[in-house]
C-alpha cells in the first residue's frame, strides 16, 4: 500500500528501507543489538561534529521527544536551579510547563510567534536574575521560524549559565556550527531530519553535565544520568528499548549519510520549501513568517480570508491524497505545510496541484501575485 | 532474515504479519490514525472483559512498560497518599523505587523470590497504617512465579485501598477474572503476551481514579490524566506517538483473536512451559521456583554446578541460534528462558536439541531424573 505524503512535522513519510529495517526482531540484550546502539550513538555525536573524546555523549531515551526534554530538564537541573526560557511559539511555552511541573524556579522572555527574540532583553535578564540554565526552541515549529541560536548561546555562555537548545525539527536538516552555538545540551527524536520513525528521541550533551547532575533526577523512567550510565555501562537501555525503531533509525542515518550528509539534505528541504513557496504565493497565499526569518523546515500560511473552512481545505487534500497540517500560532489563524520527511520537489509540485484543486473547487477567493 | 527465536521475556518474536504492519507511514492526527487508537483502546477493555460504559478507560503512554507503571503512580498519587508494595522480585522494588522517586510515602512487605506474598503479614499491614494505594506484580518475570492478585485484591478492597496490579508480562497470557481481581488498575506493554513490537504501554483502569486525581501529575509526559483526557478528546496523543508500533499492536490484537483470545494463547504458553520444564528436568536442570507457584510465562533454573560458565552457555546457545535470558533473582544463580511470544513447543523442542548439544560440548555434569 502507497501512503499518502505527509506534508507535517512528524510523523513523516520515511523511505521504504527504513520502514523494512524493522521487519526483525532482536532481542534487546543481545550483543548484536548492544551494537547497534554503539554506533548509532557514535553517528549521533559525528553529525553533530563531536566526540567522546571531545567529551561529549548521545544519549537515547523512549517516547516522543518531549519525553527528551523532560528527561533533560527533570534530570539535570539542581535543586536551586534557575531557567530562563526564550519563548516564540508553543514548543517553548512548552519547556516552561515542564520546568514549572518539577517546581523548579523560571522566568520566560517571549516575543511574538513570527518575531526573533530580543537579544537586549535576554542580555538584560541575564545580568540582572541569578539563572542557572538558559533554554530556546532552534526552528519553533510552531510557526515555522529559524531562532538565532548562536547569538543566545554567546548571551548564555557570558553569564556562565548551561545553555539547552530544543532542535527537535532542526537537527539533521539545517546546518549548524554545533560547537560554535556553544550549546550544553541539544534534543532531537528520531523522527524528524534524520528520517526515522517514532519511538525515542535523544541528547547530545557535555559529558560534564551528566557527571555533575548524579542525583538531580526527578524520576525514574526519564533519570537521563541513569540511562547514560547504563548505555556506557553495558551497553544497553535500562529499560526495554524500541528495538524495531532504533533498527530503523539505524538505516535512516545510513541514508542520511549516503544523501551526503546535512549539507545535501538541508538543501532538499530547501529545495522543497521554495517550490512550496512560490508555488502558494503565485496562488495568492500568504506565509505567517517574513521570510528572512524562516526556515525550510515547515511553513505557517495564513488563512486566505476569514471565513476559509480549513477542515473543508484539509478534507478535500486529504482525498487527493496528501496529509497537510493545522495551525499551531495563536494570534492568526493559520495552516502548516512541512517540507522533512522523504519527499521532493515532485511531491511538492504534485501537493500544490492538489491544492490548486481544491481552491477552486472551494470558490476560494485568492489573489494572486505575480512570481 | 530470520533472526534468532527469542526466549526472553520482550522484545520477543513477532509474527510477520505482525511486523509487516509497520510498513506505513500514518499521520499522527489523520482520521485513519484516529480510528486506530480508538478501536485499539476498546480491544484492550474487551480483552479485560471490561467497558467505557462500566467505567473503565484504556490509557496508552510512550515508551516502555515502566514507563506506564511510573506515569500511573506519579498521576494518581494524592501528596497525602501512601503506598504498600508487595515485594518478591526486581519488578517489585521496582514500583517502590519510583514511588520513592518521587517523594510519596510507602513501605513494603517482602518475601522470598521463590515464595508468594505472605497474606497475614498484609493484611495485618493495611490494619495498622493509613495505607491508600496496594501495589503488586502479577507475574514476577525476575522468577516466573505468578501472584495471588485476586486474594491480595480482596484485602486491599476491605481496608479502602485503590489496589494496583503490574501485569506487565502477564496480562493477555493468563487467564484470570479481571473485575472479580478487585483492582483499580492495570498496566502491561505491547510487547508482551499480546505479541506486539516495544515502543507503548498502557493502563486500564477505574475512570473515577483519573477523575479523581486531575492536579496530581508530576510530571508531562507522564501525566495518565492528561493523557486520557487527549484520547478522549479529540482521540489524539498529545505528543507524538509511535505510529507504527500501534500499527504493529492492531495487528497483534486481531492475531490473539484469531488464536481464540487469551484462553488459547494462555494454553499454547502453557504447552511451550510443559514441554520446556520436562526437557529440562529430563537433563538434569531444576527451576527456582516450587511447581505449583510457577506460572507458564518464564521459568527461572538453577545453575546445574557452581562453576557453571553462563556465559559460554549463552554464547553457545546464541551461535546455534537461539536466545535466552540471564537470571535476575538475587539470592541464587539462574538462567531463564521465556515461553511466550510467537513460540510454538516445536521451537522449544527445537531450543532443547540445542541446550542438550551444547550441555555436551561443555561437559556439564548434570543429573539427569526420570521423566
Amino acid at each position: 500500500m502507497v501512503d499518502k505524503p505527509l506534508f507535517t512535522p512528524g510523523p513523516l513519510t520515511t523511505s521504504r528501507t527504513v520502514k523494512a529495517a524493522m521487519s526483525r526482531d532482536l532481542g534487546s540484550r543481545d550483543t548484536e543489538f548492544i551494537r547497534v546502539i554503539r554506533d548509532l550513538r557514535n553517528s549521533l555525536l559525528q553529525l553533530a561534529g563531536v566526540s567522546q573524546a571531545d567529551g561529549w555523549e548521545a544519549v537515547l531515551m523512549q517516547g516522543s521527544g518531549t519525553f527528551s526534554i523532560e528527561s533533560v530538564i527533570s534530570s539535570i537541573t539542581p535543586p536551586d536551579g534557575k531557567w530562563l526560557v526564550i519563548i516564540n511559539g508553543a514548543y517553548g511555552e512548552r519547556i516552561l510547563k515542564i520546568i514549572e511541573r518539577h517546581g523548579i524556579a523560571a522566568e520566560a522572555i517571549r516575543s511574538a510567534e513570527n518575531e526573533l527574540p530580543d537579544l537586549v532583553a535576554i542580555e538584560a535578564a541575564l545580568g540582572g536574575e541569578e539563572f542557572t540554565h538558559v533554554a530556546v526552541v532552534h526552528c519553533e515549529t510552531t510557526s515555522g521560524i529559524m531562532n538565532p541560536i548562536a547569538e543566545i548561546g554567546a548571551l548564555a555562555k557570558e553569564h556562565g549559565c548551561v545553555y539547552f537548545v530544543d532542535s527537535m525539527s532542526a537537527f539533521g536538516g539545517v546546518q549548524f556550527d554545533f560547537a560554535g552555538s556553544q550549546l550544553d545540551c541539544l534534543v532531537s527524536s528520531a523522527n524528524k531530519c534524520v528520517q526515522g520513525v517514532p519511538g525515542f528521541g535523544f541528547a547530545i550533551c557535555r559529558r560534564e553535565l551528566l557527571d555533575a547532575t548524579e542525583d538531580h533526577a526527578r524520576t525514574i523512567s526519564l533519570d537521563l544520568t541513569a540511562q547514560w550510565r547504563g548505555l556506557e555501562g553495558n551497553g544497553q537501555f535500562r529499560f526495554t528499548p524500541p528495538t524495531h525503531t532504533l533498527l530503523a533509525f539505524a538505516q535512516a542515518l545510513r541514508e542520511l549519510d549516503e544523501e551526503g550528509g546535512i549539507a545535501a539534505r538541508a538543501a532538499r528541504y530547501r529545495a522543497n520549501h521554495d517550490v512550496c513557496v512560490a508555488g502558494m504565493r503565485a496562488m495568492g497565499f500568504t506565509e505567517f513568517v517574513p521570510e528572512n526569518l524562516q526556515g525550510q523546515i515547515i511553513t505557517s500560511f495564513l488563512y486566505p480570508t476569514d471565513d476559509f473552512d480549513f477542515d473543508e481545505f484539509y478534507n478535500r487534500l486529504n482525498e487527493k491524497g496528501f496529509v497537510i497540517y493545522p495551525g499551531k500560532v495563536t494570534k492568526a489563524n493559520c495552516f502548516r505545510i512541512g517540507h522533512i520527511g522523504h519527499l521532493f520537489p515532485a511531491d511538492t509540485d504534485a501537493l500544490l496541484t492538489a491544492i490548486r484543486a481544491v481552491a477552486a473547487e472551494m470558490n476560494l477567493s485568492l489573489s494572486p501575485k505575480p512570481a
